[in-house]
């Protein structure tokens, strides 16, 4: 007897496991009745508890920039990150970000002079590649120059919402927006359509990496470039960025904004 | 016949619910097989997915010095603060921050005249407070100095493992070890009891409050201590804390630890 039902019990938990599959849309709305298990295994029924947790606090590392340089996503966290990325965590954190953002740009007392700068990065801060890394292994393949130069000068990269939604807030709160991206000059007028296609307008300055900023590291480039904004008078109010090298370096700005992006890495 | 299917579909699934509650570890080692609901569910019943989104949000952004200085956690992620701090989350992320840590350390060529060293915070760094914290809502509570000031001075802080680990292993690559605490010079007697009986021991220096930095910022004081210590001749090549107030500031170490902490802040 204890035999059958456990056959009854399997039989059904399969079951119950496929149907789940087929209608996640209608259990998730039903999941506060504590009847059918929850939805996050039905969102992400391959990944084991174990691996979740530790690629969760790997993610969790590289937000908090206790990683040291890396080159790929760890083999072990591809569907980790890929399940992240396309799935309702990238999107909740990246609203989290802005909306610390936008408090703190509204607490700010911006000056009549024309002079309190926010800074934007632009990949994965105002544009997103997901289309590109989606081709791409979500960070799992190894990054290709070559091959995401093609997918850049297609211009065609979607805004991130909640991004946008913070540059208007801060262009409407008086900052002047200044764009510092490491992209090269030779894909300026690109840039500039692809930004104007996808809503943002208004920016003060688009900085791009020329001739003789090739070569050199992000965190070098961009606290340079800051720099350069301070000797015009600017005050770095804010600065959002995916990248600690975004961020950090010298000619800091007060207050910073690391947007999450666990599929690749920039010094 | 449909209708009496989705009966016994329901009826097992909340068999399998309650089974599934009783064996909580069976299940965890069978979790690969997909035939039982996977564990975060059993571990987590009361949350419901969106919160556990957005506070999980919340505590990376925390992570990632993203928010603004606050007081206590959001009521919203009471509970969800709660359980990460007792689950396994808390764990593995300490264990990942030890690790990157260790595998830096192990890449710096250490000098042979001592004058390498790496800095430790001690609570919430070094010594683990939360016997303290479960009897204070795990940080939902407000800060009450003089009941926690009365918990430090039990002195029966326990050690947080990855953390003396770390400790020792960098000590055996031959760092010199500086504890820099918020804590207070009248509490030096008790913490260095509290730290030996915890397991950590030939530290080179123990730094405290001083009636002189009462009052000053964590960052502002930590930062003053850093720049003494770079005075002296030392060259801070790694910093462990779960503040980042213990990380920035000036005097900065090549290399900065944050470990989790989403039950307090201090600026």
């Amino acid at each position: 007897m204890a035999m059958f039902l456990f056959r009854l019990f399997l039989l059904f938990s399969l079951f119950s496991f496929s149907f789940s599959n087929e209608n996640p849309n209608s259990i998730i709305n039903h999941h506060n009745h504590h009847v059918l298990p929850r939805p996050l295994i039905l969102e992400y029924p391959e990944l084991a508890e174990e691996t979740r947790l530790r690629c969760g606090a790997w993610r969790v590392a590289g937000e908090a920039n206790n990683l040291s340089p890396w080159k790929t996503v760890p083999e072990e966290c591809a569907e980790y990150v890929k399940e992240y990325m396309t799935g309702k965590g990238y999107v909740v954190d990246l609203e989290m970000v802005s909306k610390e953002a936008l408090e703190y740009a509204k607490s700010v007392e911006v000056n009549g002079d024309g002079m309190d700068a926010w800074i934007f990065d632009i990949d994965e801060t105002l544009l997103s590649n997901l289309p590109y890394y989606a081709q791409h292994e979500y960070g799992f393949e190894v990054f290709d120059h070559e091959k995401f130069d093609t997918w850049v000068e297609k211009g065609v990269a979607p805004a991130i919402e909640p991004s946008l939604k913070l540059y208007e807030d801060v262009l409407n709160l008086g900052f002047k927006v200044i764009l510092l991206t490491g992209r090269s000059e030779r894909h300026r007028s690109v840039t500039v359509d692809n930004l104007i296609n996808a809503g943002f307008k208004d920016w003060h300055q688009l900085i791009l990496r020329t001739p003789d900023d090739q070569g050199k590291l992000a965190i070098i480039y961009k606290s340079e470039k800051r720099s350069e904004m301070e000797k015009d008078g600017y005050r770095i109010l804010g600065n959002s960025g995916d990248q600690w090298s975004d961020l950090l370096g010298s000619s800091v700005s007060v207050r910073s904004f690391k947007l999450p992006n666990p599929i690749y890495y920039i010094s």
